[in-house]
């Protein structure tokens, strides 16, 4: 699985008996991504039979409870199952001191390297690059501080043309290199083209975590063509108001922040209490973004 | 109902996908305490119905986090539901900092009124006390400061001899006189003696919780007598190097404990993960102690 989402939690405010608080896994091509962590993701995670050890990075947007209040235990039982690869944490300034005063009185002495890595509300910032994929956080708005974080793929290496490349018998340590974009020169001094040995990479996938917000146009700036977007649709268009108060969205909204930012697709979440029935939801958002879905907690979408 | 214990979660160190971590409400008489709040109390307390706003005191034994990782999400939704009733938190002096940090945090003001009761480590303590249940606190020994808890009914009201009072015409209003205990005086001044009007009352209950200690035989000084005992039995008796090693006790330890409190009844729990059948457990205890259950998540016991 090259680019695979797995929600491990799509309620709001308080864990119910049949939805988890916020909490999902991105895999993108054997990097394991956590965002957020709300209560009972350490459960989830093992109900889903995650490797979690496996993770090395996890992002919280902003420190309402049901996107952390996760985190701290499942810090201590990276421990407590013997962890001893470094982890990152990429969340607001407080959250630092809120895992350290924890660990302090339970006396736990990680056995892993712990970085925190406070976010910059303010604008746009890179958290997380390597060759394959960039993790970018960027502002939104709601009745605290909050980011977005969007996922990308780097431009994938380019296809061998394993005819080509037997033609020109081209010796495999040159092969990395023709992937990147190189062009071959021969013995004899010829070149040829790199168009001629390769074929064009398969598309470069994007995925979006748009939660908690208010309806905020500009976050489609942020993230324009993502492959896959998940919003908060936390009310329906028939609670705009409350929606406005509490600085959350409507599904209609969400729809419009998709349309905007001309995304593939759409993934809805964060859903109140109230709606058990969620097709209300889905229905308001495909009016205005055909390309839809309702998240669950459990599924798994591959890009 | 009148004393009645359910188990929220009776596992150790991490929650796992089937076993919850500590958590345990204790009814008495209308009261209902919570004891303990691992990761996932909440839902725990959803899925059996019970009515979360009905606690109005919670206690904490200690800062290792399958203990109380659950409490401030608990407190958190208390007030997202409108709570205006006010909350008694007792628990060790850092928890209320821990508590105090992550609601300023996410800009939480409770609406009610959140009051919070420092724990004493080295002595018994009366921790609270009305007209029919005290709740004590005791010293146990474990790798970070902890107590262990014991809920009493005090003396029950003595029980009305329906007969005798119809004989001596008693009025209504010294009914609850003579339930307390006193005598009757008739209009022509003769006294009719209170054992005449009343039969014994009902045996008063008590229930104790300790969880996490290492065999620490004084404990059986502050439970003597208890109607129901709830002892951590984190190994076997194979273990009991590593039962040392980390401050917690076997079953067998567990039933000695029993033993020697003279105790009505047994509960093992905060068994390690590593247990899938508890029956080892359980036979351990039973050769010291024979009247012994092993507890289970959901699990009820009257007293």
């Amino acid at each position: 699985m090259s680019f695979e989402i797995t929600i491990l939690g799509c309620g709001s405010a308080s864990p119910t008996s049949f939805r988890n608080p916020s909490a999902q896994l991105v895999q993108v091509q054997e990097r394991l991504f956590l965002i957020d962590c709300g209560e009972g993701t350490q459960v989830q995670i093992r109900k889903h039979k995650i490797r979690m050890q496996k993770i090395n990075h996890i992002f919280i947007s902003h420190l309402h409870g049901d996107h952390y209040f996760g985190l701290v235990g499942l810090l201590s039982t990276f421990h407590l199952l013997g962890r001893d690869k470094e982890l990152h944490v990429y969340g607001p300034e407080d959250l630092k001191n809120i895992i350290y005063t924890q660990l302090k009185s339970s006396k736990t002495y990680l056995k892993y390297g712990l970085h925190f890595h406070a976010l910059n509300f303010s604008e746009q910032q890179l958290l997380f690059e390597d060759k394959r994929v960039e993790v970018y956080s960027f502002p939104m708005r709601h009745s605290i501080e909050v980011c977005g974080f969007l996922i990308q793929e780097k431009t994938k290496p380019r296809k061998i043309n394993r005819k080509a490349v037997d033609t020109y018998e081209v010796p495999v340590y040159e092969l990395n290199n023709i992937k990147d974009g190189a062009d071959y020169v021969m013995e004899d001094g010829k070149v040829i083209d790199n168009a001629t040995l390769t074929f064009e990479p398969n598309s470069s996938m994007s995925y979006a975590y748009c939660s908690d917000t208010s309806y905020y146009p500009l976050i489609a700036e942020s993230i324009q063509n993502v492959s896959l977007l998940y919003h908060e649709a936390t009310f329906g268009k028939e609670l705009e108001k409350l929606a406005k108060q509490t600085k959350h969205s409507t599904a209609e909204q969400a729809a419009l922040i998709a349309k905007e930012s001309n995304a593939k697709q759409l993934l809805l979440g964060h859903y109140s209490a109230r709606y058990i029935d969620l097709n209300v939801l889905l229905d308001e958002a495909k009016e205005v973004f055909e390309n839809t879905l309702l998240a669950s907690d459990g599924m798994k979408i591959s890009l």
